[in-house]
């Protein structure tokens, strides 16, 4: 029996339940801080030889020399050459889809001339070199390498650097092969806090980068906060969370399984649903009771639903849409009959998932739409990765002499009024009576 | 005399002079964080109370109750009413050339249907509640009001909220009728971390936001790192730059005293010149030491000249524009004949400075374009303030029985490829097999 938590929100506790239900504290460990502001400070020290002792330390295998460090770019091709058709056909299927999405996305510049013949503008250029972070061993998931590649290379990012650990000499060839896809330029056998430093900083074999992006586990994640600043960051992400409105009318079975598809990610991960049928409710928990038993990974999911799962009653969609507004969630399903109704209500959400056919799990794989979404209420302020992380914008402005001549006056006047008197002179030289 | 540094791109040591002279890492004070996260914890617990601690504490004025926190809305419009009329209307000025260019930078959303009829879209939408934060005192510049309050209003935040300490209770009238102009739409007289703390989590007073914006002291910037997660905030920003490129033909004069605007900011910002022209640089250097003296910072000038700030020679301007790129600065003066064939070859700036007559200093105050821009080298991978700070992306999947039948297999293999079935079986429900 799962103890998934039941709430109404006619309940008086409501809101103090939701919130208990949603907080989310990532707790900063003192300890992992430390390890991870020393491993930086030897890769930072001491390049190439000291990200050979920590490989050797922490995925216990040994390499040779730096050279031993980098992948051979064969090595990608060679996997994708190997792997098994249908899955390649997959992996190809998903890049064609996310590319063909990213392409919306790409930020093309602008400008204007004012009526003093000023030019202003806005000028858009992709970063020069990306680091690509991707976990190894079980958490390998060649979708994430698909889904952060793609955006970069479509903004027009020269070299995407890949960086992927392999304990004990093991290498995951699904990730190769959607490296391969994605167009992965060059690739580093290295993981951990010492490869976020490399990629940070650069080593005598590893170029400095200019952004890092992609999953980790927490010293990745404090590695990336501690880096960041001297290279862009992504978002660092909280555990995975879904929440489902439905209308009460789609198959309880699949909103239990896309209940599961979520919780099944680890024991953290948060799998909420709102309906306005108090029946329909009891009928996804008993698909709930049923199903579960039968799953690969029942006890994560069990945990997960248990620890930070809810039902939730809501008056009507009205209200389930302001409770969703609320939770602002990374995944938002409408499993509902006018979804485009009730998307118009919705105020924030990383991806929102619209009617009864579309799970969020084909938007996990394929669907085109980035999977890298904010989390734990951060689509309130923030947006899936796009190909617009890694683009980024310059102001232009060109002054005729007679705009600047107009302008000059206002400058001067403001610049002296917060008592900055070389703005005011260097606007002045430009200004009409320096002029006559 | 100065003693500003006079480097040549042909000295043997030339990279690693540059790369000491733009060296820049913000100290991480642990008696700062420390007092940081008390004042935090301290809001988060007590709320008003604390608030009005600290305000008596730190501002030295004695908050009769916490309704003394909040500033009257017609206090805004009393000060807009009675500045000096020139300065009114440079205000007016500026915020409608802010506005005019922040109109360009609005997202909007888009959609497209495929083959198979799943629609794909991304949707734009704007913040709820953004928190200013205004410094007081002496740093007061209205100009930032309306530089970072214009876009998020452009961008259609419904609530824009402002603080401002007030030490010993004073106000300054400008940054007041900035805010009334800008369209702030409320404003509380604190500041500090216990400002950032009540913005970020809310007081029973003070409304929680979604994003903090705006420049303050390391209080303040430690303060926005510690609640960044929970809110979004702007950069932390850096001492200010400029960096000019010139062809040797603009009147030194003026260019000296576009160096001695960022260097009065100051003593750690950073005024650098670049031309191919060694004589040139003589002349801009004879009048730095002839108008140093008139200008009233002059001793911050100097510091910050002598202690950051370079005449670099270089070979011509192509490679003038290589280490303008690696600088990647936050301005960039092109002061040459043909601007726009020189901008061509820039890929990493924040704003761009294009003629003899585009002064940095207008577009500080009144060209259009934000000056909020990256600083530190930050703009190899981030941009100007903008109104897409402002807004945020939720993608859309709305697939078809069809598009979901086509989709089905992909998503299934991908995730049976990463060991996730729930994900798998959520896909294979909308997939053909169940249909049939």
């Amino acid at each position: 029996m799962t103890q998934i938590a039941r709430l109404k929100t006619t309940d008086p506790d409501f809101d103090t339940r939701l919130d208990d239900l949603l907080a989310w504290e990532s707790v900063s460990d003192t300890g992992v801080k430390q390890t991870v502001d020393e491993i930086i400070a030897a890769i930072r020290a001491q390049g190439d030889a000291a990200l050979i002792d920590y490989t050797a330390r922490f995925d216990r295998w040994q390499p040779r020399d730096a050279s031993a460090l980098a992948l051979d770019p064969t090595r990608l091709s060679e996997a994708l050459a190997h792997i098994p058709a249908a899955q390649r056909e997959a992996l190809e299927t998903a890049a064609a889809r996310i590319r063909s999405y990213a392409e919306h996305q790409r930020m093309e510049g602008w400008e204007f001339v004012d009526g003093d013949g000023t030019r202003l503008g806005q000028k858009v250029t992709p970063l020069d070199r990306v680091g690509l972070y991707v976990p190894g061993g079980k958490a390998a998931y060649p979708s994430s390498v698909l889904m952060n590649a793609i955006p970069a290379k479509v903004a027009g990012v020269s070299e995407l650097v890949m960086v992927v650990p392999t304990p004990q000499g093991e290498l995951n060839e699904l990730v190769l092969a959607a490296a391969a896809i994605a167009g992965v330029d060059r690739a580093f056998a290295i993981g951990g806090a010492q490869a976020v430093a490399a990629l940070a900083y650069g080593t005598e074999r590893v170029p400095a980068c200019d952004k890092i992006v992609g999953p980790g586990n927490i010293y990745v994640a404090t590695a990336k906060r501690a880096v960041f600043g001297q290279v862009g960051i992504d978002m660092v992400a909280g555990p995975s969370e879904i929440l489902i409105l439905c209308d009460g009318e789609t198959d309880p079975d699949w909103i239990a399984m896309d209940l599961f598809s979520q919780a099944e990610h680890d024991e953290d991960a948060q799998s909420i649903l709102i309906a306005w049928d108090a029946d329909y409710l009891e009928r996804v928990a008993a698909s709930i009771e049923r199903l579960l038993p039968q799953m690969e990974r029942s006890a994560i999911i069990a945990t997960a639903l248990n620890d930070r799962g809810a039902l939730i009653l809501a008056r009507d969609e009205d209200e389930a849409a302001a409770v969703a507004n609320r939770i602002a969630p990374e995944h938002l399903e409408l499993s509902v009959a006018e979804p485009e109704a009730l998307a118009a209500k919705i105020r924030h959400a990383g991806a929102i998932f619209m009617g009864r056919y579309t799970a969020e799990a084909l938007g996990d794989y394929c669907a085109g739409p980035n999977h890298v979404l904010p989390t734990s209420r951060t689509a309130r302020f923030s947006s899936p990765l796009g190909v617009y992380d890694f683009q980024k914008r310059s102001s232009l402005i060109q002054a005729s002499a007679a705009g600047a001549a107009a302008l000059a006056g206002t400058a001067s006047t403001l610049a002296r009024g917060e008592g900055l008197t070389a703005h005011a002179r260097s606007a002045e030289y430009r200004g009409p009576e320096h002029e006559a």
